[in-house]
């Protein structure tokens, strides 16, 4: 790692050690956080994508409710990756997210954008809507897991 | 456990096998959805509590949002606790959630009441309001617990 950038960590650890404290009592607790909302996306994600796929029927209140969900917990909580939380518990959390903030936030941004577009779909009532918008969504998951946690 | 009791269970068991597929492949993908929604939940909560302590200064805005994120993650994913995934998995449900499910449910909506009326208040941007209706939430989670989980 060059100086500057281990410099910069250093800073944004310090920096962050109180952020997260904001939040969190310990680094473990937001690691146990983010998990917890990566586990509920991800679930709410396989419940449109079963219906995407056909293996269950399309029940458009139902799929607009898990879209809601899903988009709730796609703009909510992305403080639970506070500098400093790379380590302090079990997490495939890549260094990246903490180097690279910006093109993680870009990548926050793609999740976010894709489930609001979602919602819109869903609202629509019309599966070929939702299918169509459910493509970014999945891909927005894949790309930042692809960056940011380790395999 | 009397013999009637057993046998509902029993029937409950059978029926829940396939809902609990239905969302989940196993009980052990149930109870780990349920405690994520748990965490989630309890995070959220605490957010607005250490605000309403006075711990945090208050921001409406924040208020509002956490409170939006409690309420949705409050009203979705009670099929978290299919019948059959009393085990599986490490996990301080009791048998009353499938023994006696009205009240349960009656629980449930005590929750989501309590969370819509704390978006109310929030959206009011009266700190008054927000401490009012955050009793109720606070009230709604500790009755569950006490009825529905181990110590």
């Amino acid at each position: 790692m060059h100086k500057l950038v281990r410099l910069g960590v250093l800073a944004g650890a310090l920096v962050g050690a109180s952020a997260a404290h904001a939040q969190f009592a310990k680094p473990e607790d937001a690691i146990k956080f983010r998990q917890a909302k990566m586990l509920l996306q991800a679930n709410f994600v396989g419940r449109i994508g079963a219906v995407v796929k056909g293996v269950r029927p399309y029940d458009k209140d139902q799929v607009l409710s898990y879209a809601q969900t899903l988009d709730t917990l796609s703009q909510a909580g992305w403080d639970g990756f506070p500098p400093g939380s790379d380590q302090g518990g079990q997490t495939r959390a890549l260094p990246a997210i903490w180097q690279d903030a910006a093109k993680f936030q870009a990548a926050q941004k793609k999740l976010e954008d894709a489930t609001a577009n979602l919602v819109k779909a869903a609202q629509s009532g019309d599966l070929g809507n939702v299918k169509q918008a459910f493509g970014p969504v999945a891909q927005a998951c894949k790309g930042c897991h692809d960056d940011f946690r380790k395999d």
